[in-house]
């Protein structure tokens, strides 16, 4: 299969890319930097050094004998994303190319509507690109399992049977989130679902939780593969920051209550929940949903686990709620259903303290690089 | 109270500017003849003459004594935009700024990316702007009954609880639409709810139904005071392309079996609507959602309502269904609810004969300006 990863560079999609790659599948990647030069202009660069596109390129073709192609340019560009897509006949196009940070998006306007304009613009371009190129292509596009926020009822996969008043009727399940960022991905889901079903479009909305993990077949051959890792307080993600705060002996900064649920997962199951969402796609007019994430936590649960297996290693890790930086709720109801990318034939790997424990020793080899005044949150909202 | 209109060369701006400043208020319309430049572009200028806007405001004060500020600029451009804001200092801030016409947004990816980019860009910006420059300002957005789509089930205002496996929980009610333009309006309100939740502010989102008519207590005064009347295919709406093809004998162009129905007002009620929301503002935090219309007429009524009507005056009116250039139900149930705005203290004026008399009538003054080519659907989808 012809697969086009989209943000290509990113800590989801370069490796998809490898993955895709060793599996037989001609892959190539798109990407305009975006995230780094946000990183680097916000000061938060990645936490290990990654090579840039073209070398990380020329690095898994090194070690795998594999090609993958490369094209550098902005999504948003319609004349570049219509060239990628005449010129590279996508069979699947992975759509990872957004600005991902919710932090990020409420910053100020400039962020905000870079925000609103970039995810929204990439994902527009996406849908017409296929709509006039290649029209039999697959999307498997990445949400998030933020869309839904935390509501009071479970969270199906993303529609919803709603009875009122005596008459039944299946809408997409309502959606509300916590920032800006998050509500974009709302909005994509929306133009999508519009799309799919004026032009019968094949669509895979993966609405994914937080993902952890730095080892996967293809990144644990060499260091150049190794995918991005942030800890800080913009791109960072809860677990990555928590395990830098564990290996610098900085007490885990619990936000508020810490009774805040979310599903997360491990790397190598976002690589795998795309590859059966691709090898099996949605059929034309279909938006098929996936709650994408394997085993719920509350921040509390994740600052225990984090402080145990450090503890387990020497360390002596301590736990500090703080006040919180964000509007949400922090002791909320939340059951979430995720059993179609099971039957796809998903098989999860858990976080486990040996899991958390290989990550927890990857950081402890860059201890002499962490910037601690990039660990405490400085976005408000 | 001061009362900025944004969009307020538009039809139901202008009409609205007049109206409320002949209540007493201190009003000032920003336009950048958006709807006019896509108008003249497409060839689909509309029926009568209309001023420009600084022109309808010297005719207006030559009339009324009254003056209304004006600002020609882009509601996307924030320079501008915030501009107004620190200058003016409105206390409500009525925002129609939008490219109104679900054709146009269908007619290729151009037309697409200017609807998707200028309706949300213009929506950040007053959101960014209130919240910058006048936070306690109260926004009164237009939206549209076409954000609901044609649901199975009964259309609530704006919210919907839900009972799920034995729990419960309140959520906007679940959108899906039959144009980009349509979806843009969503996009508006998810976004607008995200920003009333996290920075409290006020806004009511009129989901509005077709609006009718040309004559209101100020329109009536002076022809140079009329707003614009749209026929074609493009920015005409469904009851205007019948009067005018009522006039000169043309078939009314059914679009399919015709069951199509929809929630239509009037005018001078859409005026009222805006007044009354204006004046009992939405409260900090409060995301206000009223369906906006007071009657509910499917195509095949509104064709035999034209019929009879045209057929009294002594014209000679067929009707003739055409395959539908849009992918939308044309037979479905539709029972939407709208009590909030008879709660405010709205008055309906309905869709009498008289009512359709008088349009046509005044269709029929204009009628060698008609351009017969401009009747028939061009864009499908």
């Amino acid at each position: 299969m012809r697969i086009l990863i989209l943000g290509g560079d990113g800590y989801l999609g370069w490796p998809t890319a490898m993955h895709l790659s060793a599996r037989g599948h001609d892959v190539a990647v798109v990407d305009n930097y975006l995230r780094r030069n946000m990183a680097r202009e916000q000061n938060v660069e990645a936490l290990m050094p990654n090579p840039n596109l073209h070398e990380r390129v020329a690095a898994w073709e090194e070690v795998s004998g594999r090609k993958i192609d490369c094209f550098i340019g902005d999504c948003g560009d319609y004349r570049f994303l219509s060239g990628v897509f005449q010129e590279w006949h996508p069979d699947t196009v992975v759509h990872y190319a957004e600005q991902p940070s919710a932090p990020y998006s409420m910053i100020d306007d400039v962020t905000a509507r870079l925000t609103l304009l970039n995810n929204l613009g990439a994902t527009f371009n996406v849908i017409w690109a296929v709509h006039e190129f290649a029209p039999e292509c697959h999307v498997v596009k990445l949400g998030t399992m933020g869309e839904y926020g935390t509501p009071n009822i479970d969270i199906e996969e993303g529609w919803i049977e709603i009875e009122h008043k005596g008459r039944k009727g299946r809408f997409l399940y309502p959606r509300q989130t916590g920032s800006l960022y998050h509500t974009t991905k709302i909005m994509d889901t929306d133009m999508l679902w519009f799309y799919v079903r004026m032009w019968g479009l094949r669509v895979t909305d993966l609405m994914q939780g937080p993902v952890y993990g730095l080892m996967t077949d293809e990144t644990e051959q060499d260091e150049r593969l190794m995918p991005n890792f942030h800890y800080d307080d913009i791109f960072g993600t809860l677990l990555n920051r928590f395990l830098v705060q564990a290996a610098v002996g900085h007490p885990l900064t619990v936000y508020g209550k810490g009774g805040q649920t979310r599903g997360y997962l491990n790397l190598r199951d976002t690589l795998a929940c795309v590859e059966l969402s691709a090898n099996q796609p949605a059929a034309s007019g279909e938006l098929r949903i996936f709650n994408q994430f394997t085993e719920l936590f509350s921040v509390n649960e994740l600052a225990e686990k984090v402080q145990r297996v450090g503890n387990g290693m020497g360390l002596n890790v301590k736990i500090k709620p703080i006040e919180n930086p964000r509007k949400e709720p922090e002791d909320h109801y939340y059951n979430a259903n995720y059993t179609g990318l099971l039957e796809l034939g998903l098989e999860p790997h858990f976080l486990t303290d040996e899991v958390l424990g290989g990550m927890l020793e990857e950081v402890i080899r860059y201890k002499e690089r962490i910037d601690r005044n990039k660990i405490m949150p400085r976005v408000r909202w």
